[in-house]
């Protein structure tokens, strides 16, 4: 099955993020007020063939944790989407 | 109404991911295969105060034209969710 990943990586709470903040504390002089709390992650999306949807978001987590996020500072959240009427 | 806001900024089909590509060609070193077309945007959350979510959704869409995309080489796709019991 072909599966459609996206995978959310962010900063953990407490963690400073100094490209929010920048965008933070530009925003007034733009013009835009009412924003707060601005954080800066980053979003990986790619297609993931597996047998089933647990060995893809198996594998998944796997990358995530070995590869594609600082478990010490960073969170990943996950989004698999099968992908209808894909090759096997 | 408070919104909480999430912004992603992905490069625009057909320009050049070097990072994306540097991911995809080292997942397979790693033991993880089955994975292509890996591309990486950026994730920005944040807070805002706005009367209502049309008047939200345009600042958003103001915010991400002049200042938080380069529209030429980038698209971005606003997620808004109005907090409940938020204060007004």
């Amino acid at each position: 099955m072909l599966f459609s990943v996206r995978v959310e990586v962010s900063l953990r709470p407490g963690i400073a993020d100094p490209q929010g903040s920048t965008i933070e504390r530009s925003l007034p002089t733009l013009g835009f007020d009412g924003i707060r709390g601005v954080r800066v992650g980053k979003s990986i999306r790619f297609d993931l063939l597996a047998v089933d949807e647990e060995s893809a978001r198996r594998e998944v987590d796997d990358m995530c944790r070995r590869f594609l996020t600082n478990p010490v500072i960073e969170d990943a959240t996950i989004d698999l989407d099968a992908c209808e009427g894909a090759p096997a």
